[in-house]
């Protein structure tokens, strides 16, 4: 027999009643029932009922071992009478009457229980880590990631896609956050850079020929921490194809969310085909470029109607309507709390008004309606009887944002939200450039390496300001999963995208030397995108918190209590690497956890 | 149609001709037979033949692209005549009137040619790594890797393993490198660790229970750069099993190094079982902890025999036989070269003689053996006539050095060696503990984490130097894949393993705080190993230097020539992050490439 165990803690059926079996685990419980002791163990595969009657060498072994001490035991399995089988564990028909007992780890008392949760807080989880990664949930989690990685992993290959490790230590990239530096040994006072995600490499990639890349890659950004970013390191699904347009970059996508969200989401439904929805659009809308579509309203411009309005609240301003219907039976304190939200996302006050049987207009700001009003609003958004109308007023982008807030609330609590729904969709057509309001200058709105659609000829003959991005967003249930893009290949045009912006030619070739060099030797039209991994698995774990998804990350203080990173280094070590730590007048800004 | 391609360039047949197709790819090579222009076309997939006949568009157009310009066509495909079709083509039926061109990216002239290999330097290659990759051989090993990658990620998971990422931003491991750091912004005066290899996470793994796990995992280490090894990054299969010997870890590697160097091997066969060598004998009979099984001839103790021997060279030595079958045709060149080779090994020279066909021995040595010497060495050595026997004498580490290098040459030059083989093997028993030679202190011989044969009653009752390990090396061909071990998982037998070594508890207490505070809380025997996967693809695509098989290695100088890294930094931004370049009276070590 094997020395430590002949079958798993999650194996044995009732078809094994009778046989003689070794097995291997943690004491997960024990319970003590007139001397009778019943022991569940535990291993990776599941659990298993232990018996040990009184007066036996293993009762006495048994009722001595610390709970999470690792053991091995030896027994005949049993069948449980009727009574006491249990449904919910597939060994639940089954037990082992314990022969033999060896302890092969012993523990201490664990600091915080494993068998159920006792709300310890998270810095002492994180401290005993290898505890808290026993407990069901975690270990469901992390073995959660684990299947959506490796399946991600097949489908990727299975769609032509050929994975490659890109560097680790390299230069740093205009991606905007902050690298972190590695200080070179064998190059004094020079630095590699931490990628903050492999956008060059893929690109170089697709210049070397290689069609379809993919990559699990881990990015790294010194940023603060946030809910849905762990501090330091994260993984994308880092994609791009060569000799594709926008669709094409959608089509495998499409394909692989909407397999690995049916398979890994609990059964809650993907709706595929996924909507491509204008940026513009959804802004109008939805009030956002990351529309959760499992909310069931939308917005409607209605600036028109009160252009030159008495009611001064209105009147010039934009106008944003949300009709939400089947309101009738809302009390007052649905329309007090939507106020309250309101204000909360930053609005001075939530205008509403309600549909009466009668098709007549109540509510706060229903005096102040012309009849004209009245019916061109019935008309435009399909009032009808039982409908409520809420209203926001200001600038486009305040009113969009507040709005859009207003409309998932709204339809979270007029049963109009669609719960255990995967509601992904594309935002497409971003516009390239954007004015700043105070400066009037004309600027990149987003990614300055995405192709103009119209290419060239659209940055010579189109307002900047109408130009629009082969670029695009995927998101779902709200949450963006990535922006992607096809890339400006071609060295001209991109040198007119930044006079545009007014960057000059020296400026650019200065800044992306090592890109514009690769793109003068034949590169191939080519786009990408990159799916957050770790928003994945939350999306699909249903977890707020980022670092329940991953087996060791940082804390918020970007520390790792269980080693002990980051730690200080022997000046030896840093002279070395041509450093020392600076002892300068500016105090270092004291760290203040942002969420 | 497709805006850029109904077809890639490898893909059409006999079958497609008289259809209209559409490719795009780079313009590989280009003839002009008389004015029609023969273009071969290639992308991802393969090269297909593009005809242009004069006069036409196509022919103006395709005679002034530059080559390696990225192109797209369309045209018709047609049959090659029978004369002109080339087998070694897939696509070599057929080939494509061009009816029109567009080029997508033009290229400039490059700098090396791209269709053959001419010979440029790597400095040059690496500065132009994109299109160095476009390479043919350059293509095919990176494609390799990403096959052979995907192959092992498959195998292990349908061996039961699990694969989970580890932090990268980490504290430092006691794995014997200089560690790569990362200094800290949140935490001042701190700095993270790049992970040499992901032990201490892969043990936590384990004790949270997660039985069995593998990474192919990104490790660092600053070390000057190998032919072997890759300066900054490398990549390992990092393997850990909880409740097994041994012969459990041997089990899955063994059948996945099997099936990866069948399928990947190029034909080169694997022989299955790997034999299990205790260290002891591999040192005695190859001389060697990482033989290469493919020279089939073995070392043989003989100090015995000449221990109260007259012959002062060897007697009261250290001395090894080498006896070599089939040598009677050998010329003296053979015996000289060789000694020429062992000289160049650290030899004073290389003492041999040579079995007639009447079994007397000659050669330089022959007069120095006694009649009972020839008796007891043909005995001990099966000579027979045609046999050569080298001689080394000294010192046990040196003879085995030196004769081990010889062995396996007289075995190439001799005709002993197979080639076409991977010869796999396991190195087991390792010793525990060594003595220094000169201060007489015992130390720990390789990995002080492992567990000692026999466990805790081994180390209070046996001779330290005679404790074996359970430790073993994966070894094919020569070349050592991986070290691993099964672990030493109980606090009280490390502590006694340390003291043996002259360390007392309050240091290990200090310098594996983490780890041990692991152990208190029930961990389980546990075991792994690590094969370095660049050495798997350099075996697998018989490459000698590791570069060629990663597609951004960093150069010997630890630099990235194409994206300039690593560089310097503002004082900005080093300040936010609490350093500066220390610029101390103490010079750098200039960098010296060691090979």
């Amino acid at each position: 027999m094997h020395r430590y165990r002949s079958h798993t803690c999650g194996q044995l059926r009732a078809s094994d009643v009778g046989s003689d079996v070794r097995l291997s685990g943690w004491l997960h419980n024990r319970r003590d029932l007139g001397g009778i002791l019943f022991i569940d163990l535990r291993d990776h595969y599941g659990l298993v009922q232990l018996v040990a009657r009184p007066g036996t060498p293993a009762n006495e072994a048994l009722s001595h071992i610390t709970k999470e001490s690792a053991v091995r035991i030896d027994g005949k399995v049993s069948a449980r009478g009727a009574e006491n089988v249990n449904p919910e564990l597939p060994t639940g028909e089954i037990e082992i009457e314990v022969t033999e007992v060896e302890v092969l780890g012993a523990s201490a008392q664990v600091p915080f229980t494993i068998n159920t949760d006792d709300g310890v807080n998270e810095e002492r989880r994180l401290e005993y880590r290898f505890l808290d990664l026993r407990r069901e949930r975690m270990h469901r989690n992390i073995m959660l990631r684990t299947a959506v990685i490796s399946a991600i992993r097949h489908k990727m290959t299975a769609l032509g896609f050929n994975e490659m490790a890109t560097p680790i230590l390299t230069a740093s990239s205009p991606e905007g956050a902050r690298d972190f530096l590695v200080p070179s040994r064998l190059n004094p006072g020079k630095f590699y850079a931490l990628p903050q995600a492999p956008q060059q490499f893929k690109q170089l990639l697709m210049i070397a020929g290689f069609d379809r890349y993919f990559q699990i890659a881990p990015c790294f950004r010194d940023e603060d921490a946030r809910a849905d970013r762990s501090p330091g390191e994260f993984y994308q699904l880092d994609i791009e194809m060569s000799f594709v347009e926008q669709e094409d970059v959608f089509q495998p996508v499409e394909k692989l969310m909407t397999e690995l969200f049916e398979e890994f989401g609990g059964g809650r439904h993907v709706t595929s085909p996924f909507p491509r929805i204008p940026f513009r659009e959804a802004m109008m809308k939805y009030g956002s470029d990351k529309p959760d579509l499992r909310a069931q309203l939308e917005l409607v411009d209605i600036s028109d109607v009160f252009e030159g309005s008495e009611f001064k609240a209105f009147a010039g301003k934009h106008v944003r309507a949300l009709p939400v219907p089947g309101a009738q039976d809302q009390p007052r304190k649905f329309f007090d709390q939507l106020g309250e939200y309101a204000v909360e996302q930053g609005a001075k006050g939530l205008a509403w008004v309600r549909v009466g049987d009668d098709g007549a207009l109540s509510g706060p700001i229903a005096k102040f309606l012309t009849e004209e009003n009245v019916k061109v609003l019935t008309e435009r958004l399909g009032l009808k009887p039982g409908h409520a109308v809420f209203f926001g007023a200001g600038d486009f982008e305040e009113v969009s944002k507040i709005m859009g807030a207003v409309r998932v609330e709204a339809a979270r609590r007029a049963g109009h939200f669609e719960d255990n729904v995967f509601r992904f969709c594309w935002i497409v057509d971003f516009p390239m450039y954007e004015k700043d309001a105070e400066t009037g200058k004309i600027d990149f709105s987003h990614n300055p390496f995405s192709m103009p659609q119209g290419g060239l000829e659209a940055l010579e003959t189109q307002d900047p300001l109408d130009v629009l991005g082969w670029q695009y967003d995927i998101v779902c249930n709200g949450v963006e999963l990535s922006s992607g893009a096809i890339r400006n290949h071609e060295p001209e045009i991109m040198f007119k995208a930044f006079e545009i912006a007014g960057y000059d030619r020296a400026t650019v070739e200065h800044e992306f030397s090592g890109m514009l060099r690769a793109f003068q030797y034949g590169a191939p039209p080519h786009g990408g995108i990159a799916p957050g991994v770790d928003r994945i698995v939350m999306l699909l774990a249903d977890e707020p918190n980022i670092r329940e998804t991953i087996a060791f990350p940082l804390n918020q203080n970007a520390q790792d209590l269980l080693m002990g990173a980051p730690a200080e280094v022997d000046d030896a070590r840093l002279k070395e690497l041509h450093i020392s730590v600076y002892k300068g007048p500016a105090k270092p800004t004291p760290y203040k956890p942002t969420k």
